[in-house]
This record gives structure tokens, C-alpha cells and sequence, in this order.
């Protein structure tokens, strides 16, 4: 049965970067890099994300928990930021930053409230679809297409946060970068009440990294 | 050198519980017990604090930090509700909650500004001393009676919060259980920084609780 996955990054006092303007040079923003490193040095996610087949990278529980995250996907559901549609907004060829073949594989349900775009096939599999309608809509859709397989929900931070509201997301998992921002969004404040629903676990990496994963309970 | 430590309980959320009114049947409030439920389950807590000497009690990392947190401890400030103060603030013969050999065995500073009342010397070598001071001149007077040993900054969190604030704790041991409290004392936001001037390290119990620890780093 299909699951609704998420994974979010968070520092140790709860925020994730606040939503910078982004660019295709740095659409992330500059605290990312701080909370991102220990995934972004997995050997998964630079073969997945850079394509580097060399073995690089590391290999241990953070490596693990990003190998998981990619495992059994059949859609994904992203904001408008995640994709890129704000950086060209005017432009119908704009493709999004995740480059000619994005690490998806699978359709890719795009929430905007702009204009209707046709679809975009991707090399790899991915295919961008732009979706104006309520999230429980576009989630039946995906989980439709995902034909058994999960349905994983993306960035940015107000789709994230607007699917654990509702209550949507059956698989959390948190990796969380022992720093300190200071500043951004706070997470936490929608999580209230989650280990009540949900199953928590925790485990540090040899990076340091705290990785959280709460699980819906069965006995909903 | 003397070091200046402490240790504080958090949610993941990075709540501590609000104050509660104290009451000695339950000083701590409602949610302290499912904050500190792994302490609590240690074996160094039952035979510290209850002076159960069976043996019963964890035994796994937990326990590894419950014991280091007695360990080389010369001198302590905890603030008036945390020694109980407030409970009969008009009494002269109360002699806080930590019954009559209180756990510390070292001269204890209380913060207080209600009126100057003697020192009380109890069973166990635990001195209750009585100051209404700036806390950096009372943490000069327990250094100095720590005599280089280290100088352990107790409860509540108004008083832990002044001593992160002022820049004075060298060590610091979060307790961080995997519930979401959603409500209490925000923790964090006197965090911010830390991690610039002290050494981060995380570690996961049997239990499932966060160890964290800061230790400030010798390059200042």
C-alpha cells in the first residue's frame, strides 16, 4: 500500500533556512550548505544528484538513510520553488534547475498557482507535471500514478508544512545537522503532537547527523 | 581549571516545560516526567537520587552520562524554586524538597533576592548557601569554593538561561527525548551561536534519547 513520505533537514534548534530568492547559482541559499553537508557528502547522493559513478562519497548511516530515501518512489509531489518555476517565470521553456535527466525517475506533480503549463517529459523518466488544485487532489493523483509504490513529497518548506498540517504524511524522516541557525522557519511548530500518531526513532551517523524517523502507527 | 557545566532536558521541539507551580507532592509539573523518563530509568539516579543501592536501573549510555554528570563536581547554583524556596517562601525551618541528605554533597549556591536567611548544612556534606548577587559574582564564590574542581549550574531554566545568555557555561550536556512537547519554554533561542564557540557531539542511547554536548573550544 502505498505510503506518503517525507524528509526534511533541520538544525538542532529547529530551522530550516528561510525561503531565500533563489537563483540558478545558488537556488538553495546560503545556510543549506551548512545543514545539507553530511547528506550531500553521501556517496547516494552524488551519484543520484551529480551522477558521479566514481564511489565517491561517504558510506555509512547517513549514506544509508539517503539510499532509503530514493528506494520505491513511484511519484512526487513538489512546490513551484523546488522545481524553479519562480526563477523564470515568464518563460515557457524554462525546464526547472534539476538539469536535463532530474534524479525523479518518476512524474513529478508541480503545485503552482500560475498560469496552466503543459507537461514536461524529462530524460530518465521524470515528467513534470503543473497542478493547480488542493493537495489532497493532486495527492490522489500521484498516488494514482505511483501504481503501488510511494508517493514522496518534496520541498519547499510551505508544501512540506502544508502536508504535515493536514496530517498526510505517513513516514518522516528528519536529519538533523548538529548546528545551530538561529534564524529561518521554525519546523517544529507543525509537528506538535506527531509522536502521538507516529512512531519515533532516532540514531546519530558518523557525521554527527541525528536522524529522526517517525512512522504512522497502525492503530489509527 | 574549574569548568562551568550544566545539563538540561528538551523535547525534540526544543521545549522545556513552563514553570509549574511547585508543589513538593510534584515539583516538577506534569510534562518533566516524560521529559526526563530515561534519566529517571538510570541506575546512577535511583541510587543518587533515591538512594536505591540494589543495583536496578539502566545500565547503557544513558547511565554513562547520569554518572558523569555527578563526577567532579565541587560546587553548585541551582536557582530558589529549584531548591524550593517558593513552596514555603515564609518558613525558616523549610529546607527544600532534596530531603535530608540531598544528593549534591557540596556547597549549593541558591540565587535568590527574597531576604537573607542562614546557610543550612545538611546530612551528606550538602551546604544550602542563600545570595542575591549578579551570578557572575556567584559563580566566582563557587569556583572558589569548588576549589578546582567544577562548578555545576543546576535548575530552573531561568536560571540556566541566564548562564547561557551571559556566556558562561564551558560544558554543556543536552538530554533531547524523541517527544514533541508543543508547549513550554523555548530552549533554543538562548542556543544561538553555540556552536561557533563550543565543540558539537551527538549520540543516540539505547533508549532512543539525543545526547548531546557542547564543550567550548580552548582556541578562545
Amino acid at each position: 500500500m502505498t505510503r506518503v513520505r517525507m524528509a526534511l533537514f533541520t538544525s538542532l534548534d529547529g530551522y530550516t533556512p528561510a525561503d531565500p530568492t533563489p537563483t540558478p547559482e545558488n537556488p538553495m541559499g546560503e545556510d543549506w550548505g551548512r545543514l545539507t553537508a553530511a547528506y550531500a557528502a553521501t556517496r547516494t547522493f552524488r551519484a543520484k544528484i551529480f551522477g558521479d559513478t566514481s564511489g565517491a562519497g561517504t558510506t555509512g548511516v547517513d549514506d544509508r538513510y539517503a539510499a532509503a530515501f530514493f528506494d520505491g518512489i513511484g511519484a512526487e509531489i513538489m512546490g513551484a520553488g523546488m522545481f524553479g518555476l519562480h526563477t523564470f517565470p515568464d518563460d515557457p521553456d524554462w525546464k526547472g534547475w534539476w538539469g536535463d535527466t532530474p534524479p525523479f525517475g518518476t512524474p513529478v506533480y508541480v503545485l503552482t498557482h500560475s498560469a496552466p503549463r503543459p507537461s514536461i517529459p524529462m530524460d530518465g523518466g521524470t515528467t513534470f507535471h503543473f497542478r493547480d488544485a488542493a493537495i489532497e487532489d493532486v495527492l490522489a493523483e500521484a498516488t494514482e500514478a505511483a501504481g503501488g509504490l510511494d508517493v514522496r513529497i518534496g520541498g519547499g518548506y510551505r508544501t512540506a508544512r502544508e502536508f504535515l498540517r493536514a496530517g498526510l504524511v505517513d513516514d518522516l524522516h528528519l536529519m538533523v545537522a548538529p548546528i545551530f541557525l538561529g534564524r529561518g522557519n521554525r519546523l517544529w511548530d507543525d509537528l506538535r503532537g506527531f509522536d502521538l500518531t507516529h512512531t519515533v526513532t532516532t540514531e546519530v551517523a558518523e557525521s554527527g547527523e541525528i536522524h529522526v524517523t517517525l512512522t504512522r502507527r497502525d492503530d489509527r
